[in-house]
């Protein structure tokens, strides 16, 4: 199975749900994108269809937006 | 471990993201609950800090309110 991707930028209610995020998604199987600091990233993540975060890109190509820090426009 | 419980009501963005819960939370650690079909529950969900679903509340207390079909006020 490949890894699922867990967006942030490091705000407060990102680093909330990747706390909880963890808490059922083993951490070998999760990759941590701050988008905040590689913003080579911000491209794939909108690519992936991410719109705000924190967002966890499934494996099989699902987006669930969990609560919400920002929109990923405010990271241009 | 106490249990997750799903809220949903229906909505395909709630058909959609229980599907993609399942898929990394096993089914008897979970609770599905239709706020929809089974109102009595709404009351809970609030306490419990829902304020639209789906939403994920963790058995530590967390509330992850995943992408977004409606709001719990429209349940009224």
């Amino acid at each position: 199975m490949s890894k699922s991707i867990f967006y942030h930028a490091g705000c407060s209610v990102c680093v909330s749900a990747e706390q909880d995020v963890l808490s059922f998604i083993p951490s070998h199987q999760i990759d941590i994108v701050h988008l905040g600091t590689d913003k080579s990233k911000v491209k794939e993540a909108k690519r992936a269809g991410v719109e705000s975060f924190p967002a966890l890109v499934l494996s099989n190509g699902s987006v669930l937006h969990i609560n919400f820090g920002a929109s990923i426009e405010d990271l241009k």
